[in-house]
């Protein structure tokens, strides 16, 4: 078997065996195939694209390539969730706790912030003393204390992703759809989790802004997660706004609290709410997404779900007093207000600009080793729908030092659109996608 | 300027800037890229193509990271030809001294064997003490004494495209038209050669096997070469078997020494005055390709160009006494003959076999390190449309060793197509291809 012969048969559009893709990861991973002709076959991948069972090896391949925690002798089940990564969206913060609290264990690897869009973990960081480097040890016990454990990738887990996702995001090769459900599901299949929901975005602030490309997406997760015995459904979700009214990393973990509290924002209690439901279904806690979306309400109303989320704070290295004495409190000293310029009404907060200035102010960063501020981010006091007069505080926001805050006021004063009327409500699932006895479902 | 950018700018469809590909090479050239990111973009080129004005400035580009060869001071005109290789293709061995025997200076720079297909150096080195690597003051001294010389490409000339060339050769980003394109051109400006006649070969023996892929080739060489400045006509020439009766390294030399006696096979000889009329006419030697064969015709007859051939190899280190003294006799000892397996006529040799058994023979070779045998080769008794009885002799094969000739004799057996009629007459240029005034012209 040749390495260009390989990279050739991709080029021309054919179906790569499992040997082959086998042979260039394998070789990848152990520094035997040099990186260019790695890089030349991601990019025949990108035009050719590949089939169902291409990209399910593909991910087997992947998965083969490190180790898979282990998780016999806990009761199960194991159910994940996913997103493909938005501006504001903390629902992993809030439906871990919230489905953990009903026996469902939720073993977590989630990732940073990169470009203008956040990463759960540099929020959970947020918390002082937070540890989200876990081994496979210590996320057992987690898991079994408080049924949810947060971490990040380690270096043992699933390597050729690494390296991989590392060579894509310098060779262009990012935006492939097998690519990229390869490398999702090889992660969530080595952290053990059999099931998961998806949580696929599209509109401005999401990584696809095209709802058509994102439900490819997710159909590619779909399908490829039941070629390899995986149970998955996918939401399509709007991401043309943020999620909620706060964008940060110390802001968003009180705002997880808030909802876990039920005083959160609709919209995001919404998504939570239907991603928590699947969850339960998936768990085998519910019939269907109604009665899992039942079960979780009646949970939020029993307070146990907070608890669960303050006790994975204290198992995780935080202390939950501290935490919640800092609360509303924690803010950067460089803080400025966004004020409505006119009349009318708020049309619309663009996601993506908003995103966009978190990176100035220091929510997120643009490259993976640059550092993030706990206490930056942006507080909406407006949004979408409401009535502004002008001088009405739209936002506050905080960033990390003097000249951050002057660099992002403008994107952010541009990120806000009006309108003289009120705009017609978001529709904020779109679609949702399963795959049933190997048809795909969908639901509108 | 970022890398990543331009390849995903090359990705999307868009036309790079003369600064993006100077940024890319440049950096390439000097370290600064590292070859991932060159081989994602060659990827994205071959699926996305490049415009005319986009090729023309990547040759530039590649020009400009080395040296060119300086002739002032030499009388011109400088006319030079180019080959995309074939099986048997000796022309450069011909024409070379033909043009110069009429006052047209030929600096040519060839390459070796890869593939199933021959390289003129191979060939030239197969004459006991024949020197190709040539510095450009012996080029000098040897243009002026006979008109012409045949070196290989130093290290100082284009190394834009020895890097570039041995990482598409890795990468399955051979087969881009710009690519190569730019890399013909680029080398063929280097010599310092402002007019080239063009030998673009389609068939089984050929790079490109189907004739509008040849044709496109032709049709991006020509009109870059215009944007360049450069005068520059192709001919479209069929390569579905070997070029006259000879394929080897010593026994092409002989035989395009046969050509220049006018003892030469119909087709070898059709090619290359069809060839050496048109250099004649860039030359400015003649007003019309009819009046340029007139006078290479009359050359052949006075003698003149194989005294050219023989000053040449004096020239580059040869004994031409020694030379004559070998001919007919210097072969390989492990010698079979390939004998008629029906009565009737001959329909075809395929090149493509052909040039493939002469690897294992050792005329050619697959890895650019590989020797080539000077001694090793093919002899043709029958070519297309000659009738034969079974046991008759169609070729005499000479190998390396006794394995390697094992090797081949299936595959040269396999190579002879019988039909009970005589085949129809090949056409041996299908097309002409120039840009006058910035309109291509074709003559079909």
């Amino acid at each position: 078997m040749r390495t260009v012969d390989i990279i050739m048969d991709k080029r021309n559009g054919k179906e790569l065996s499992r040997e082959a893709l086998s042979f260039l990861i394998r070789g990848y991973v152990a520094g035997e195939i040099p990186a260019y002709q790695i890089a030349a076959w991601a990019m025949a991948v990108f035009f050719q694209g590949m089939s169902t069972e291409e990209t399910a090896a593909l991910t087997e391949v992947m998965l083969q390539s490190g180790g898979r925690f282990d998780w016999s002798g806990i009761a199960g089940p194991f159910v994940d969730k996913h997103s493909t990564g938005g501006v504001g969206d903390k629902t992993s913060l809030i439906v871990a706790p919230l489905v953990a609290s009903l026996g469902i264990k939720v073993p977590m690897m989630s990732g940073r912030a990169l470009g203008h869009t956040g990463g759960t973990l540099d929020k959970l960081e947020a918390i002082p003393g937070y540890r989200t480097g876990l081994q496979e040890e210590e996320m057992r016990e987690i898991l079994c204390k408080t049924g949810y454990a947060m971490t990040s990738q380690t270096a043992a887990m699933v390597p050729a992703d690494r390296l991989l996702y590392a060579l894509r995001d310098v060779t262009g090769t990012v935006e492939s759809i097998p690519l990229i459900t390869a490398s999702i599901l090889a992660k969530k299949a080595a952290e053990g989790a059999n099931a998961l929901v998806l949580d696929v975005k599209y509109g401005s602030g999401a990584f696809m802004q095209d709802p058509a490309a994102a439900e490819a997406l997710a159909h590619s997760l779909v399908t490829t997660g039941a070629a390899l015995g995986m149970r998955i459904i996918a939401l399509l979700t709007n991401m043309d706004e943020p999620l909620g009214t706060r964008v940060g990393n110390f802001l968003e973990v009180e705002e997880s609290l808030d909802c876990l509290e039920g005083t959160g924002a609709e919209d995001l209690m919404e998504i939570s709410l239907e991603l928590a439901a699947r969850m339960i279904l998936l768990g085998g806690k519910a019939q269907d997404p109604a009665e899992g979306r039942r079960r979780c309400e009646a949970a939020l109303a029993s307070g146990k779900p907070r608890q669960f989320f303050l006790d994975n704070i204290r198992c995780q290295g935080g202390d939950p007093e501290q935490f919640l004495a800092m609360r509303g409190k924690y803010r950067s000293e460089f803080t400025a207000d966004i004020r409505a310029s006119q009349g009318t009404f708020i049309a619309r907060i663009d996601a993506r600009k908003i995103g966009h200035a978190g990176i100035s102010l220091g929510v997120g960063r643009d490259h993976t080793e640059d550092p993030v501020s706990p206490t930056a981010g942006v507080q909406f006091h407006k949004k979408r729908g409401d009535p502004v007069s002008p001088g009405d505080r739209i936002m506050t926001v905080w960033a990390k030092d003097a000249a951050s805050l002057q660099a992002a006021l403008p994107e952010l004063q541009d990120a806000v659109e009006y309108a003289a009327t009120p705009p017609a409500p978001r529709q904020l699932v779109l679609k949702e996608l399963t795959v049933l006895s190997n048809h795909t479902k969908e639901q509108n």
